[in-house]
Parts: C-alpha cells; structure tokens; sequence
C-alpha cells in the first residue's frame, strides 16, 4: 500500500466543484471513477481543497491509497489518458503515508480575473469574469495593499457557522493588467469560504469608484460581512497553486 | 438602406467554420438569424473571412444591409444581448454601399497558439494546440525568417482547385514565448486555404529539430504540398484582424 499525491488542474465550468455530492458530477467523483477504471481498486481521494462550482485549478491537490504496481509518477500520464478533456493532472509521486493534504500548512495563491473593456471575449467567457465598466487598477492596488498581513477576515468571508478562527495571513496580494485582462493575485497561508471573490468582488468596487481605497481598514476591523463588497463570480476564480511548507 | 459593417469575435469550436452549409450551425448563419431577429427583415450578411470549422476569430468582418432605424454603432451591443455567449461583435458602424469585404486590399493577421510543455492546460484546450515534444523557438525564429516577403506560397497551401495566383506577400512572422503558449504572430495581405496552419505545421517540425531551418527556401522554391510540413490542428488558430488598407 503507498500513498500518491497529485497536482489536479481542471476548468470547473462543467463541475459542481471539487467535493463530491449527490446528483451532480464534481471533480472528486471522476477522479475515484477514473482511478477505479485505471487501478482496477476502489480508490477515494483526499482533496486539498474543495473549489466551488464553476472555479477552476491549475494545481488543486489530492491524494489517494492504492496497492498499485504502477509507478507513483507515472500515474499522472495514465490517468490523464482516460479523463475527460477539461481535468488534467499535472504531475504525480508517491508520498508518506501519514501526508494529508488538508491538515498541513500551506501557502495557496489563487488568481481572480477581470475581462474589463466594453465588449466581451468569446474564449475568455468561462473563464475569467466580464466588467465593462472602467475599471481603476490605482485604485484597486492602493486598497489591496491594506488587506495584505495578518487580519481577522471576518467581513470576506460567506456567513456560515464558523468554529475555526477568521484570523488568516495574505503575504501578496496584487493587481496587474495582462493583456487583455485586470488578474488579482492573492497569496496566503489559508482562505476563509468564498474569501478570494469576496476580495475580488470589493476590489471592483472600488476600482468602478463606487468605494475609496481607504475605506478598507474599517472593513476589516468591523468584522461584519455587510461591509465588504460583493462575492464575484465563481468563473473568475483559479486555485493557481498549493505549497507544503 | 444602409451598408453595416461588424467586427465579429467567436469561440469556433462548436461551429462548423463561418459560411453557411447544409445540415451544420456556422458563425454565417446565426448571424443572419440573430439579425433577423433583432432587425425584422431578412438579412444576408457578407464575411470576409470563410474562417474553417473549429478555428476562432477576434476581428473577422461581416457586412449586410438592413433599412432599419438603429444606429450603425448601436447594432454590436444589441446584437450581443442576443447571440449565443460564444459569437460577440466587437463594433459596429455604417460604411459605403459599395464597401465589399472580400473584395478590398487588406493585410490580415493571425496567431496561431502552441501548449508546449509536459501536460495540457484543460482552460486552453479548445484554443490552442498542445504538442508536449519541447519546441526549439530560435529555430521556428529562424525559419519563420524565410517566409517573410512576396513568395509563390504554392507549398503552404491545400492543393484544390488554385485559378487565382499563388503569390502573397507575408510582412511579418514571428515566434514567441507568451506565458504557458508559444505564438506564431503572421500578418499578410491575404493567405491561401489552410496557409498559415501549414506554416504553424512546418514551423513545429523544425522546432522539433525533423527538419532543419535552412530547408525553407527549397521548400518554397518547389511550389509542391508535400514538401512542407503538416497542416497544425484547427483550435490553435485564430484571426486576429483584419485591415482595410
């Protein structure tokens, strides 16, 4: 018995996200679908991070437990040969058999992106959100710089009943024109639920002008959600990368 | 009665190129459906580019003729609000009666897309081409270098029935690194059927060192198909603009 660790890309367009559940196809579902087909065992995988519907990943993680003879590097390659086209792993080893993906520290960066001009582009429609009213990158950026350090998150995270703490560090977070896109880019050590598109749904307001740029650290203090903008759409979203750290 | 002129953007994977045929949804067709729709009369609309099943577009130009009161440049936004989310007009205005676009000097431009690394990226699947063999770029570079100037292009095109000349002149062709995606940027003043894949297909087998670089010049001189390389995948390719010069 070994453990395999693997980095999972998909375009979640299709998908209801990564967490498996009754009557609607997510990401987990297929991987154990197509491990089972490949590995001829009945396989679970252990998702690092549960993505919601419609948000994509280039380095998602998970592992599984196999009794398998096939090489743990090699699993990527087979497997991608029998997954649908829109979920393709990235690469594949064998790790210790006590590594989980979720009870570990890690530094995520997740990528939110912005078609900003006044018509919308066909081949970015899933995958990036479409704002046609100017945006005001300045602005953005001058506002971001005041979420980035250790804070207690509360006003961007979805109202659920939250047991853990709010408290979370973004060590980057950036905004930059690439061609024809704004891209935030967010990096830190954890993400409270919907946290990335509430941030990206504030930003755009305050780049539209609708907010000031220091309106953020009362924000933050108030620990309210009602205070932060709203949560931008799902398609927007990528979970660019995990490291283990 | 009034000339229309429209920049049309679209994701051609799921159409069978842009001019209209029996028994398959083109770009060409709903179009005039869309139009007919928006405008109550029947419309029948120009392209100027007959771009192929699969390939994409951000600047192919459609023009029709229409006694409606909407004002020329308000024609791309209602347009959109009806087209399906993978056509998007980029603009629209009024032109000469007499403008005709396919029958105008123009200089065109393309790009043609490569994934060019271990394991394809699922959001680029459908518009570029993945070819996971490492690719030399300087010596696409230095092939691509041939084929600028006015040539015999005879070898880059599907051999069908030519009664027009073979000659064009390509002002610029050039290879380069644009984050995940190698692109082959050509622009021209106009290019035979399947021309540019055919340069991306040649350009591909020199990157992966099955021929050499300095075998271009043969390669044109001996007006002859199956001297150059293949015709690279339809996804891969897009046009880009089109100028009236």
């Amino acid at each position: 018995m070994k453990r395999v660790k693997m980095i999972v890309a998909y375009e979640g367009t299709n998908y209801c996200g990564f967490q498996i559940q009754p009557n609607a196809i997510t990401i987990e579902e297929v991987l154990n679908k197509k491990l089972f087909e490949l590995l001829n065992e009945p396989i679970k995988v252990i998702g690092a991070s549960r993505t919601d519907s419609g948000v994509h990943a280039m380095g998602n993680v998970a592992v599984f437990d196999t009794n398998t003879r096939i090489p743990g590097e090699k699993i990527a390659f087979a497997l991608n040969r029998i997954l649908p086209e829109d979920i393709r792993i990235q690469g594949s080893c064998e790790v210790a058999p006590d590594f989980h993906p979720r009870f570990c520290n890690t530094r995520k960066t997740y990528e939110y992106k912005i078609v900003n001009r006044t018509f919308p582009i066909p081949t970015l429609r899933n995958i990036a959100h479409f704002e046609h009213y100017p945006l005001d990158i300045k602005r953005m950026q001058e506002a971001a710089s005041y979420l980035v350090g250790e804070h207690d998150f509360r006003s961007f995270a979805t109202a659920k009943l939250q047991v853990e703490s709010t408290v979370r560090e973004i060590y980057s977070l950036t905004v930059e024109e690439v061609g024809d896109m704004i891209v935030i880019r967010v990096i830190g050590n954890g993400f409270l639920y919907n946290m990335v598109r509430i941030i990206a749904g504030t930003l755009m307001e305050i780049g539209m002008k609708r907010l000031d740029p220091d309106i953020l650290p009362a924000m933050i203090k108030g620990c309210d959600r009602s205070l932060a903008g709203p949560t931008a759409p799902a398609k927007g979203l990528t979970l660019v990368s995990i490291e283990y750290v």
